[in-house]
Parts: C-alpha cells; sequence; structure tokens
C-alpha cells in the first residue's frame, strides 16, 4: 500500500497538461487498462472461435478506441460491429472497413450510413420491418449504392427483432429485395445471458441464440433469399457455446476488457478485468467505517448490475495500487463526484489503514459504461507502476 | 406527433459535420436545453436569495458550461462552485476568479489548487483533518501563494466532514492557523434532503443545514478564529429554506436545470425541467407494449434515482417533440444505444402511435448525470422547433 508523504514538500504529480509516467505521478481519478490482461482476454476468445472455424467480429462499443481495436487486430482491420454510426466512421477513418451498426435502423442514420457505403466502407445496417427496408432502399438510391442490412431476430424477447417464426421475416426480406436492398443475413443477440450465472443455463442461452438464428435464415432461405451470414454474440453465450453449428461469424465486445457483471455471470474471474479507476482517498469516517476517494460516479458511471446478482458490488470492488484485491471492501455509496469506501454488509472483515493521499484501484461493475466516463485510458502492465501508454477513446454520435 | 416521411426521399437531418438548425434535422441521441426554462430556474433562485440577503454561488457541475455560467452571471463573472479542478481551470480561463473546489483535498489537488491561485484565482479548498492542513499549507509554501480553505461540515451524517459539536473543529483550525493557511469559512452541505419529499421535512433539514454551519462558525470564533463565511446549500435546501440567519452564502448546482428526482422531492415541476434527451423511434413491438428508441443508458445515463421515489420513472419520462409529456409513458429498460418506452406499470393508457422515425423527448431523472454524456447543448426555446446555438460542455478531471 503506497503511502505519499503527507508533509507535501515532494509533491509528484504531474501537472496540468503533462502526462504522468507512473500510477504514482497521475491524477485521479483515472482510467487504467492492463495491457497483459486485454491481450490475454482477445487472445482467449480468438483461439475458441478459431477452434470451432467461426469468424470473429469484435463489438467496438465497449472499447471506442483505434488502439484497442489494434489489439485485437495486431496485423491489419478486420470485421467490427459498431453501436453508433460515429463509431462507424471514427473506426472508417483508421482503415476498418467491414462494419456491422448493429442498432435498429431510422431515417438519419439510414442517410448517413450510406453517405458511409458510398465512401467505400462494407457497412450493414440492422432492421426488422418492412418500412425501415423501404426507408434504406430509398436511401441508397439518393446515395446511388446498394444498402446491405442484416434482419434482426429475437431469440429470447429482451429487445427487438422477429422470432424465426414470425410470418413478417419473409415479408421483411421481400420487401428488401423489392427496396433493392441486399439481404447480408440474420442477426441474433442473447442480451438476456446477462442475468444468468449457472454455467449450463448459459450453454443452454448460447444454444438457443444459435437454433433461432439457424432457425430464421433457413426459412429465409426456404423463400428464396440466400442469406449469406448468420450472426450471434454476446460475451456470455461467445464464451458458453458448445454447437455453433450453422453460426458463421460471433460478435462480443466486454470479453475485452470484462467486468465485475461478468464476474457475476461467471465468464471470467476478477483476475481477468483488464480496466480499474484509480482513485485517491480524501477523507475518512472511521466511526461510520467509511473511507471517501475522489471517484464517485462521475468516474465509475452509474451502472449498479451487479445489484441484482448474488454478489452486490456497490459501485465497484477496491483493490490496492498494484491491483491485489481488499476482501470486501467496496464502493458502497457514490455522489458526483465522492465514493465511500466500506466492508461489504455481513463481512467481518476491517476496513484497510488508508491514509489521505493512498491510491486504490476500483474494478468496475460494467466496463462498458465506466469507460465512457473517461477520455482516455492509462495503459498500464502487471508488476509495474509506469503508465506505458495513453489510448484516446472516441464518444459522440 | 411529427411523421416523418418514410420513403426516405427526403432526408432533411444534418450530414455528419453539419450542425442542424431545426429539431426535425437533428441526428439523435441529442441532448436539448430549454433557455426559457434555465431563465426562469435561475431567476427564481436568485431571487429568493436576494430577498435573504444571502449570496448565490452557483455550482458549476452541472452545467459545466461557459455558456450555462453567462446565463447566470450575465453581467460579469461572480463566485462560482465546482467539483473537480479541470472546472475550476476551465472556469478560471473564462474569467471567473472566485472559486470554491467542494471536493476533500489529496496531495495532487493541493498542487494543482495552489498552481492557479499562483495564477491569480481566488480558489479556497476543502478540508476536515490536520493532515490536509498540512499538507495544503506545505502545497502553498511550495507555490509561494497563502492557501485559503474551509472546514468541511458535516450537517446530516452523508458523507465527509466534521459535525459542528466535534472537538476535532478547533483542532484542524489550529492546524490550519499552524501550517499557514488562510480559514475562509465553513462549508456544509444537505446532502440527504435529496431523499425527502414532504415539504416540512424540507423546510427542517434546510434549517438543520443552516444550525449546524452557524454553530460550527460560531465554536471557531469562539476559539478565536476569523471565519467569514458560512456557506451552506443544496438544491433542495436552498429553496425550501425560510430562516438563513446567520448563513453568508447558498450553494446549488441542479437548479438551473432541475430533473425528475428534483419533481420527485417536490422542488419543481416538469414544466421546470430544461434539459431533455431527443431521440428517434428505431422499433416496435406491439404484442409487447415497447417502442424502441436510440436513446440508451449511454444518452440518458444509468441513473435511477427515481426508483427509490413515490413515483418510479425509469430512466426517463417521455414527451413529444414539442416537450408535451405523454402521461405514464416512460423509458422503462435501457441498453447501451437502446431505449425500450412503455407505459408504467399500473396504468390503463395505452401506447401513443408512433412511426418508426418519430421524435421524442425525454425528460432525465438527474439531469448533472444525464448532461454528462453529452458534448454539447443543443438550445432551444418552447414554441419553436429552431436549434438557436450549440453550447460546448467541458469535461473529465
Amino acid at each position: 500500500m503506497p503511502r505519499l508523504e503527507m508533509d507535501g514538500t515532494d509533491i509528484p504529480h504531474a501537472r496540468p497538461g503533462e502526462a504522468a509516467t507512473t500510477l504514482e505521478g497521475l491524477a485521479t481519478p483515472a482510467l487504467l487498462l492492463d495491457r497483459g490482461r486485454l491481450d490475454r482476454n482477445l487472445a482467449r476468445l480468438s483461439s475458441r472461435m478459431a477452434a470451432r472455424g467461426v469468424a470473429l467480429r469484435p463489438h467496438m462499443k465497449t472499447g471506442k478506441s483505434i488502439d484497442v481495436a489494434q489489439r485485437a487486430y495486431p496485423s491489419g482491420a478486420g470485421p467490427i460491429t459498431v453501436s453508433t454510426l460515429a463509431e462507424a466512421e471514427y473506426f472508417a477513418q483508421h482503415g476498418f472497413r467491414d462494419i456491422i451498426y448493429a442498432v435498429g435502423l431510422a431515417p438519419h442514420t439510414a442517410a448517413r450510413a450510406m453517405h458511409l457505403r458510398k465512401a467505400g466502407i462494407d457497412i450493414k445496417v440492422l432492421l426488422d420491418s418492412p418500412e425501415q427496408a423501404a426507408m434504406l432502399g430509398a436511401a441508397g438510391r439518393a446515395a446511388g449504392v446498394t444498402p446491405s442490412a442484416f434482419i434482426e431476430i429475437d431469440c429470447d424477447g429482451h429487445r427487438g427483432g422477429l422470432t424465426a417464426i414470425d410470418p413478417k421475416l419473409v415479408v421483411v426480406a421481400a420487401a428488401m429485395d423489392e427496396a433493392g436492398v441486399k439481404l447480408a443475413g440474420v442477426l441474433a443477440h442473447a442480451g438476456e445471458s446477462y442475468g444468468l450465472s449457472v454455467p449450463a443455463a448459459l450453454v443452454s442461452a448460447a444454444d438457443n441464440e444459435r437454433a433461432v438464428a439457424v432457425a430464421a435464415a433457413t426459412t429465409l432461405r426456404a423463400a428464396g433469399h440466400e442469406c449469406p451470414v448468420v450472426s450471434v454474440g454476446s460475451t456470455p453465450t461467445a464464451h458458453f457455446a458448445e454447437d455453433l453449428t450453422g453460426v458463421t461469424e460471433m460478435r462480443a465486445g466486454v470479453y475485452m476488457f470484462f467486468d465485475l457483471v461478468m464476474h457475476g455471470v461467471g465468464v471470467c474471474t476478477t483476475d481477468d478485468i483488464a480496466i480499474s479507476v484509480l482513485a485517491t482517498v480524501i477523507g475518512k469516517k472511521p466511526e461510520k467505517g467509511w473511507i471517501l476517494v475522489d471517484a464517485g460516479w462521475m468516474a465509475l458511471s452509474r451502472d449498479r448490475g451487479t445489484a441484482a446478482q448474488r454478489v452486490d458490488q456497490g459501485y465497484g470492488l477496491v483493490c490496492d495500487v498494484a491491483g491485489k484485491i481488499y476482501p470486501d471492501l467496496i464502493v458502497s455509496q457514490a455522489s458526483q463526484e465522492h465514493g465511500i469506501l466500506a466492508i461489504r454488509p455481513g463481512s467481518a472483515r476491517t476496513l484497510p489503514d488508508l491514509l489521505i493521499g493512498a491510491k486504490v484501484r476500483i474494478l468496475p461493475n460494467h466496463a462498458c459504461a465506466t469507460a465512457s466516463q473517461h477520455e482516455l485510458y492509462n495503459v498500464v502492465s502487471a508488476d509495474s507502476n509506469a503508465i506505458e501508454a495513453r489510448w484516446p477513446r472516441m464518444r459522440g454520435w
């Protein structure tokens, strides 16, 4: 545990505008990314998919960074998924050309996606209604390009899409034909798998996602439509799927970083979690069992995803500056720029003895949400206090 | 209710890089700010404080925008409160010189604040321990300036600070003297008032905040310390305080915009809420009673502050594009870029008939959190679909 000198004669933190070179010198709160863990997480899912002959199309909504994307594709751009057209434009500018924009289409996004397509980007969009097919066809004609779209398949009722047995499936495909929109394939996302934690249930959710997507493709093919791609995925199902027969590509995003929610699902250990928020102790309330830090919800996000899991991690699980977990020490409350560290209710452990100025790392509930609160990743490695790089994040729509 | 043409021959949205001039032309999700409501909210609290002879020191953590600050101070800079040193530096660059940084001090923030002080900014910081006093004194000596700090007073046990009867109060003041730190005054924040909703309880919380802060100042003065400023405030107590005897200044932030949590507390009506998120319908699931929009938690934030109130507003209350509320239509679920609109459980109302491409406005639970998800405010006025201005927000630490 680091103890900064309290006499203040040697305050080693970076001044405004300077980049810190060590964790001790970094102003807080700050987002850390452990490059070794990132690479290990990337390799784990890549190997898993390679062994099954299924292409991996990473979702960039978690990382939102060209540097993170380049760790996934060290030898050149490959297929990616995005959640906003700002992401599509950003990654296109950085050399990525095979992009699925995996959010349902609206008029303004249709026009903007076709703008990208005209620029030579093979962007595929998502729809589930004849209205969207007609709208996309018109946007394609206006831009002078042939649009390509996936039909969104609903495998578990969590959001949009059509079920495999919905008669509208062939109606939408026919509307796409009529509108001059190429059917890229079908796309399913087992969002409900985030609520599971029993391995057998996760295997089952993965098989359901696969089965529904393949059934939808079969229906479309039987109706005379080419349906080349069967795209499925979520981080839990990508890691628990045993049989991927009929699936051609897998999508996942949060697996790059993992987080406490994924730990609660059972997809990773806490040692796999690649991002954390560095914070500084700014106050103590021993009579309440509290330590105050300068990471509130602005740095951690308001995400309380573990509240619905067996172990509620508050706003995050606290580690020392080197990343070693303080057992049962969580961020129990958060206001905008304050976090309150306390021992988890029911635990017999005691508060660690942290002085004002001491630094801690906080593992987040939800990597996508926490990372989005920050402008850049301070890249670190295990067993070193050096900041090796600063990787900017993009944001907005 | 606007119905965009579905044939797509006339897609009027701004292209990437262009600024929209009307709501219809604005790509979504986007943050809207109603200038008339902002001005009315600002005037309401200014008048209230002027009538009581108490200075108002607005908290800039909600707006984080020089343009918003200039609506609060149309004729020149005045005293402000900030939640990060990045805010302090930003507002200092824009001409604000009287600044309280109202988060407990750490070594790196002490050094950075003294850097600002050396540049001529009258920044006051916050502490509640002799260690912080010593640290600040050393930082001041290193920078060649005399630091000025408030002692944080704990009026309701919600976070940091010392109670008015804590013997440490005079110990901290003595440590400040010894360290060469000027005692600016005492500062209390009735954070627990956010959990109230009965007017009498709010009046009582305000009086408690006042009484504790004044008692702390009295103790310090009795011990021979000058304690010129008695600073209190939270948006609820600022609006419900009846007696402010002994208080010299009031702090509040979210009152500029208000939000559904403040509506639940009873400080404002929904017609006072000045910010909203413009979203577009991207899908429909009539069999589930759902309308899907392109505003998920990335646009709305994960804040679920109304979940603990009498009326749970989900992730926000839905209005038509002109701002008229659809009664009982809320954002019932949110994923990263998807929101699901549904009628509130228990309501007999039915879903409005919104086509794909239709736009809605969503009133947020928590203005500070929702605004922080966006890069700029699209400034609008009631009874107009024109976007009058785009006001950038700052972020980071």
